[in-house]
């Protein structure tokens, strides 16, 4: 006997919080829909060539990879096997690996099918990425994420396209919610007018610890890459103020450019955060951020500019922008606030119920002729107490129980119970299509 | 730079087949919420413990594995190392796989779930799954299976809701389909009847080949696990006739009895093959595979009842019922029989163009009044030549393209093309309101 059990940081998702997960990603794809994306989806697996060196060192280490079938130890780096170098010989044992994010498979399909595709091209797609991080409240291995993209294009329209169905999104789920945004140049141009574009990887990567570590936690880890605590303290400083239009160079005159028109655009449904830094290396301009305004909660959704992304996979480069919804996030906030509409709940229509074999035939061409008008119907498919199948109805919470007794098949009735209401009567199957007609 | 690329056997998808994937996966889904199925979602991964010895022989080597995070080397069987003996250090360095189905994850879950879970449980789920097989035609590493199931029953209602379920999705697709049924008690009493019982495994897996390996080879096969010329005629003539009222012993006559119910109820929607056998170890009773009707492509969905397979988690037996629509196999035979209605091309419904940044920001106004009346609207989002922009409404397929030239600005009108019908009028945007809500 095998303890079912799931391998640590996965989750399964029972009905109840399958419906929750069907209600927020038909709000996404509504969005999705009429901002004109569309729909593609690649492979769960990528090879490690597309995945490495894409989210920085930390990324390496966190992507699942997947052993090469058959005889894999005859291609093993046999020395590096020797030294233990698990590492070295990971990389002769697999050639794959599961996506990381829905970004970077993004652009390897524009680049890999650029002769099929108009660009610029609108693309969504929802799917599992995998993170083999530890795993912790918000965090998990595997979770869904919602990308909408635009590639081809560099213009602003992209960038407040992007930021207005997050707005969009978030205001349809009921959730009220603070959109950062920042832009790498002007981040990029600070580091330069600091003398820090050299060190530029690693304090962007402190500065998005903030969250985790606390302001003296990234001034910290600023120190420790020797940064002097003049140059810290101007740092801190200026990524306090939200005023993106002091710059003091060209990079920061660009940043500065297209933050003005998001604003201007947008006006207050967007909020200028220079500390926003984004972990991942590939933006190239616009970031933004998403968190919930009622709750601590970390991002629930997070994007932007990545203008150089397709390069590395040859070609004419392809500019980019797009941005992420985190449905797990978004989930566990919507139950953290317990915001949940009715329509989320998925309610079961009708179940028949019955006491024997005669019952139940009746009861299964009643269900056939109800699903045949497409009114969702169920039966008990067993014969058992009308105590265990009213108990089952109850709690898989129908709204209608039609029970099929030796009056009502031999009167050819039904009666029927109003759970809801904790009433009954009894009808013809005409009069219960009616009924149902009206409900659903 | 890297070649943008695929591990051998994976596919993606781009619009054009991502909106027929979903044309077929909404009808899908349709049937499932009509039948009362309810969504739920397992992870990608399982553990391997969870995986293997679940398939066959075969199917635990098809199995993808993941490498354990870290440094794995340190728990690495160091004796098979040594030995070179690549499926033992296999099982020391990887404690999960990829899924291999949806039916033992859902026979996991409803052991480890139990207490949260209404029985009979009707449960609907849709997602990818992967096998490590030679890639050819109409066989892929990574496929889509929609899988509806009920497990806590095993009454007779079962068993002929998902052929019916079967055959309405085939219907509303417009594909002519053979469901072949069989009983797996029938069989094995067959093979009891001929002292073969202890060879069944071996004899299923050999008639599972018959479309590859056809009669001749199915034969051989039974030549080389030792069976007499006499039984293999015999048992040939018996898988080849079409009477499942003639049984020999208990085992059959329970098939029997089982195979008259769902024909007495379904009649000539379903058709018995008493050569049938389904290459999964875990069906114990009817087993049901859906062929197209009008070409040859192999199984197109397949199921069957597994009375027994929750036995392996522990807990109370679990008996259940359900079938698999193959989504990649279905969209390979609507292509081949150009079978997609005009609901599947999945058209776009407006695009602006202009020619100057004022004609780019009233576009962007128009697109988001548009919007926010649930109409899909797009943008150009680059000054660009009307040339290109016609180009790429034409490569699209948009139904209308609104044009914002100099006139149309200082006239408050845009002037529409009607891409179909080659014509274009000038009017307001609110008799463009109307005339895209007549469309939409």
């Amino acid at each position: 006997m095998i303890k079912p059990s799931l391998p640590k940081g996965f989750r399964d998702h029972l009905p109840a919080e399958g419906h929750k997960r069907g209600f927020i990603l038909s709000a996404i794809q509504d969005a999705f829909h009429r901002y004109g994306f569309q729909y593609i989806e690649t492979p769960l697996l990528e090879s490690m060539k597309t995945l490495t060196e894409k989210y920085g060192e930390e990324g390496d280490q966190l992507l699942f990879k997947v052993l090469r079938s058959g005889d894999f130890l005859r291609k093993a780096d046999q020395e590096a096997l020797e030294a233990g170098d698990s590492r070295a010989v990971a990389r002769s044992i697999c050639e794959s690996g599961l996506r990381y994010d829905l970004t970077v498979p993004l652009a390897r399909v524009v680049v890999q099918h650029q002769s099929d595709i108009q660009f610029p091209f609108r693309r969504y797609q929802i799917g599992p990425v995998f993170r083999a991080d530890r795993p912790q409240k918000g965090r998990y291995r595997q979770f869904t994420q919602c990308d909408a993209d635009i590639v081809g294009s560099s213009s602003w329209v992209g960038d407040v396209e992007v930021l207005k169905l997050y707005a969009e999104v978030f205001d349809a789920l009921g959730l009220k919610v603070t959109i950062r945004v920042n832009h790498r140049k002007l981040m990029q141009g600070m580091l330069q007018h600091l003398s820090l574009s050299e060190q530029s990887a690693a304090v962007l990567s402190a500065l998005d610890k903030m969250d985790k570590i606390g302001e003296d936690g990234v001034c910290k880890a600023l120190d420790g890459i020797g940064i002097s605590e003049n140059v810290i303290d101007e740092f801190m400083a200026w990524i306090k103020q939200s005023d993106f239009t002091r710059v003091y160079n060209e990079s920061m005159q660009e940043g500065r450019d297209r933050l003005e028109k998001i604003v201007e655009v947008l006006e207050d449904a967007v909020q200028f955060d220079a500390s926003l830094a984004r972990g991942l290396d590939y933006y190239t301009g616009m970031v933004v951020e998403v968190v919930s305004s009622e709750i601590e909660f970390g991002s629930i959704g997070g994007g932007g500019r990545y203008d150089e992304l397709t390069k590395v996979f040859g070609g004419q480069n392809l500019p980019g922008v797009g941005i992420s919804f985190g449905l797990d996030r978004i989930v566990d906030v919507m139950n953290a606030l317990e915001r949940w509409p009715n329509a989320s709940h998925g309610k079961s229509l009708i179940l028949f119920v019955h006491f024997d074999e005669l019952g139940m035939a009746k009861g299964w061409e009643y269900i056939q002729q109800l699903r045949s008008l497409g009114i969702p119907a169920e039966l008990y498919p067993d014969i058992a107490k009308a105590k265990k199948q009213l108990k089952y109805a109850d709690q898989r919470g129908f709204t209608y129980v039609a029970m099929l007794g030796d009056d009502e098949l031999s009167s050819n009735t039904i009666m029927v119970k109003f759970l809801d209401q904790g009433s009954q009567r009894s009808m013809t199957f005409d009069e219960l299509i009616t009924a149902l007609n009206t409900e659903s």
